[in-house]
């Protein structure tokens, strides 16, 4: 089923990459030709840096994961479209908080998509963790996986709570898991017995 | 052979990929930033719900029966993407259905063009089932294949009559086979003799 | 450099994926949930099948013109990208002669982006050509792909002058070779040694 | 790590294919159906030429390196998203460069823009060197690479000053680095030891 692997990894490249490009769609180009209108742009400037940030960070560790994955199980197939469908309404929430300036209630949907992102990623993970039940090497990997995605979780629901009283506070949390994310664990990245 | 087949698969999967993505560029960020905003999405949020899941259900099963063919030859190239075709209007009718609100005739253009898919799949699954005329087990399979086939386009028929006179009801019906296909059949994933 | 020759596939059949795509983003929702909404459509429904249709037929000669190449050199780089280029103004005509309902100007640059288009498939074939100079069994192939190439070249030429007097007779010389490259000749696809 | 390699290319290949793809969305179709609103047309889609050029030249040499490196490190990762991040931006510059005509401060942004993805491809450059520090055909190579990157990166830092004075000159600049880069030096196209 190498095969099976390769093509849902082409898919899934293919949809990132376009959910990460359409962001983009958003950035208007400036009604006028100076400098107020360049910095006007700058909400929805900067909100697009950390969801590029957050989305490139799901592209590698995606990477990493289905290069561990033994076979597309129905399982493996269906959290991997699940993780999918979360990733793709980032555009939206992307530029709802951009647009509204980072108001409560915008903050608060940027903040859960992400929080279902990051639990679409744990379900994956699991997937894929039991294919391998019985490879202790891989076992061990996959629990130190499992906290760093548990503790990206914790983060991701706080700021989904705070972003309704403190919304600035709440995108600094949501910038968070993107810097404990930055790179993934150096023996991941290798995988195991590859 | 063998490299034509994969490309065709890679010129899917991309065509599939930025179908079910730009889906989502019909989801505008809301006007205002308040729950009354968000609301207001709902129904363009329901009927990007049910397009995605129909779409990646055509990316499984079509991932699934091309990984049967032999080779790509002129018929399985045209039926391919005759298939493609009705799916591109996906985006068409899934906006046209969220913006009115399921009002009949969108609804009965949305359930209509979901026929015309089946019906794409129907000819692109008997265009390889021809390659395979003299092997029995594939044959097994591809008769149980095109009666599922067979009952999903029943029912998106009578969606379609449906849609004008109860557009609720017909919705239910297009979400009816999705269920039904929720996963390709455990034989076929992996396939007769690959 | 078989990779090489694979990347540039990929590469190509990427753009041509989103062009075929995007085109049905100018298929905007009818502002009324009636027929009279839904027939308003029909010109640039019409042009989004013949552009589709098109485009179609250059993915499928694509594919089969570089299956025949040996390697990618310079010539085969650039005359594929001008390929490209002129490929990925079809979205634009495509909707400038739908939402003009086939005003004489708009027709002839539909038609004009289609001779170029033409005219860069010739160059690409003739790149590619130049490879393999001293085969015979390809050189026979080659000449009579050059001369179907070179008839939907003075088809397009016809059909972008006669433009600006009958736009309908002009979209009847489009549709044209579109029927004739309908089909890749047999031997063409097969590959004469591969 | 070849899987690694091949994964990451179809992946940039992916967003570079769509940032070319979606500036095309600039070009929206004249609003009358005469030569006026076809000229009115003009510097968008000159701006849209400039970028195509540029964006594929960029496409060609990543392919370049990338065919060069060994394995994917988190070195080569992260300065290939940067690469992608900035690469991304340029729709956007292209954009409002097109639709304010050249003025002064969105031809700088445009031409500030090709700096930085001048200099974030002389960091992937760099990142791969590091690969294969020990490799004496490869060095003499690079080295003839980084001086042609930063003959690029002083034009591009020019045309970045000179936009605010000068806009027309400034965009002049910015492209002569794509005619410099027009091909890849044949050497380096085949690579060293592949």
């Amino acid at each position: 089923m190498e095969s099976g692997t390769s093509r849902l990894e082409a898919f899934s490249d293919g949809v990132i990459a376009i959910i990460i490009t359409i962001m983009v769609l958003e950035l208007r180009a400036p009604a006028t030709a100076d400098l107020h209108g360049l910095l006007q742009l700058a909400p929805v400037f900067l909100s697009y840096v950390l969801s590029f940030t957050i989305a490139a960070i799901y592209w590698i560790n995606h990477h990493q994961i289905l290069g561990l994955a033994r076979r597309v199980d129905a399982r493996v197939l269906w959290t991997n479209i699940n993780l999918l469908f979360w990733m793709s309404l980032m555009p939206l929430t992307t530029a709802w908080l951009g647009e509204s300036g980072a108001a409560p209630l915008p903050t608060a949907c940027y903040a859960g998509v992400a929080t279902l992102c990051g639990g679409s990623f744990f379900l994956l993970r699991d997937a894929i963790g039991r294919q391998r039940a019985e490879d202790p090497a891989f076992q061990a990997l996959n629990r130190q996986m499992a906290r760093k995605n548990f503790v990206a979780l914790a983060i991701y629901i706080s700021a989904t709570a705070c972003a309704l009283v403190a919304p600035a506070a709440s995108l600094v949390l949501c910038a968070l898991p993107a810097l404990m994310y930055f790179l993934p664990t150096r023996e991941s990245w290798e995988g195991p017995d590859r």
